[in-house]
């Protein structure tokens, strides 16, 4: 490891300041947690912004002390790689939310001394952005050279884009989708139904208390599933026995039940189950058209766009990001669309970095030298 | 209704005989629920028999008295239908494991007079077509048509045919596989971890008390997204809402969660968790190759086949059944394969009824005309 540890920093919203909310609430209190890598170059025009995933946080890449696990994009951020350190300043930031740092259902309300649970307000992705938006006007940041981000990353990305076209010099949607289709919502559903039918879940109130974590665990198999493809399911698992006979029993007796359980008890140790539904809520709302023809979405933006998708992401498909590319292109914006081809689902992301980072590195000097 | 009404009735495995079981149990008490539409002809040569999905019972058409709810292939069996009860005699049983009849977890174990609970025995897809055997025996019939169902069903036909070839001039297999892929039995496991998970479960043990209704639904809410495709749920609901406005809520606030919640409630009504965890095991264990290469399993098979797929069936694809196709026709079978181009996912087989009726009534014909 010759990488230096990192360390997650925290932004607290000044007293008297509001972050107003998409459904007419508002939040008083605010923190982030954020992790730069790099340095801010003297105009400040060398910025990256990473977005993360449902289940990720700030810790983007590097180690934190008397951790032995990297940062969730470790292979994609660092010094020669895709997002260099050597040239960029990468700040990636956990969503509000979350339960990783940045004020969520598990943080404590200010009125009551106790955890919010419920009571924290329904944010959006939308919520999301302009969250991170005061953490870029704390750090005095006026122009983001790329905004990058899988899954629900690159929602934000898009999000992004939409708010704040004039910031944006480019943009990375990894894996991503324009808005949260029927489908998309329905699995997420089950997952939050999932919870919420675990009595320990209690309405949301059960901090200090046993946590629903069964239905937690439910949650989170119905999402691994749809971050693989069949395809790879079969190459790792297929028909595989954890013995060597079937027992005829309900015990787990098949790997890939096993992997599921294991996935689901793992996440659990890691993750609150209200910040799951939240945040899983955030990403149905998101609807980057709302009424509107995707096209005239995207009226005046003159950010570069990279897009990328993976053959075998059956959960954000190909054909949904083919739709937006149309949409930009018939805005005149300059779009690189590339649908690598991969049998890891919509995991590739996380894990197909040699194609990603040739493409993203590329993209990335160019809109550099565009300055 | 100009259709009479139709009875079900019980078969009962004689006292002393018993149902021997892949797994090396055996059931010495067997009840087998049935129903038969048209007539037996004087040869015998006219039976058609229809086996049923998941969810399934033996009531396959015509009206129960009482009932305002026709039987789940009703548009399918009848007089002039695909399956035409003025030429053919159609039988349909309910598998062993579900709770419509015929002996299942809910069955009462005469040994304790206490429902089996998890003490009945496991069963697979074989045995269910051994208990069919038992009732054909039974009827007097020694040679079948046709056996034809879709999903479990088709899993049904399969197995007859490896079993039983002698006695099989056709076979239907609908919207079903082979075998279980991982894919399949990681959304069977997930559904019965939600059931697990619901504290009424109790082990099983749960009759007269109350049942594991939330576990119940969350498993069928899953089970009903990879029944639909994404196109269909999308032209169905997109993102339609139920109110005008967005509520920012847990509440259902997409028309797709209110369906799903639907369909889940209105399930564990008629459904018992228990045969859910029997059934969806049995399904998961089919694997009518095991150890041997697919073109072996049907060697020396001489029946008919007539297979039929949905080109949006995400479950069981178009693409696992033309493996099962090359390995019939490898053994010189006369296999006629049909994709039928439809949005509807694997639902489809129970909502296409102009393709299939003329596919399987031509079918049948030719068949008869074998004879």
């Amino acid at each position: 490891m010759s990488e230096k540890f990192v360390e997650t920093k925290f932004y607290k919203m000044p007293q008297g300041e509001l972050l107003n909310l998409e459904s007419g609430l508002f939040l008083s209190s605010l923190t982030i947690a954020y992790e730069t890598h790099g340095s801010l170059n003297k105009d400040k025009t060398n910025v990256i912004l990473l977005c993360h995933a449902l289940s990720g946080d700030a810790h983007v890449a590097g180690y934190h002390v008397a951790d032995d696990k990297p940062g969730w994009w470790a292979p994609m951020v660092g010094p020669g790689k895709a997002f260099d350190t050597e040239k960029y300043f990468i700040i990636c930031s956990n969503v509000i939310g979350s339960c990783k740092g940045s004020s969520g259902p598990n943080s404590i309300n200010p009125e009551t001394g106790k955890p919010f649970g419920l009571s924290f307000p329904i944010v959006t992705v939308k919520d999301m952005v302009n969250a991170q938006k005061k953490l870029l006007d704390f750090l005095g940041i006026k122009k983001i050279l790329s905004v990058a981000g899988g899954s629900m990353g690159g929602m934000q990305v898009l999000q992004w884009v939409k708010e704040y076209p004039e910031m944006i010099m480019s943009a990375i949607p990894i894996a991503t989708t324009y808005k949260h289709f029927a489908q998309q919502i329905a699995f997420n559903e089950v997952g939050r139904q999932a919870i919420m039918a675990d009595p320990a879940w209690n309405n949301g109130d059960y901090y200090g208390k046993e946590a629903p974590s069964r239905g937690l665990a439910v949650a989170r198999m119905i999402g691994h599933i749809t971050y693989m493809s069949s395809e790879s399911m079969d190459a790792k698992f297929g028909r595989s026995l954890k013995n060597k006979e079937l027992g005829y029993e309900f015990a787990t007796e098949f790997e890939i039940e096993g992997y599921l359980g294991y996935r689901g008890d793992s996440f659990v140790k890691r993750f609150d189950a209200n910040s799951y539904l939240y945040i899983t809520k955030a990403m149905d709302y998101f609807d980057i058209q709302k009424d509107k023809n995707l096209i005239d979405v995207f009226k005046g933006v003159s950010s570069r766009f990279l897009i990328i998708t993976f053959s075998s992401d059956w959960l954000y498909t190909p054909a949904q990001n083919k739709e937006l590319v149309r949409a930009l292109k018939m805005n005149g914006i300059d779009v690189t669309y590339c649908e690598i081809g991969s049998s890891y689902g919509h995991d590739a992301f996380l894990i197909e970095f040699d194609e990603q980072t040739k493409l993203i590195k590329h993209f990335l000097e160019k809109t550099f030298k565009t300055l």
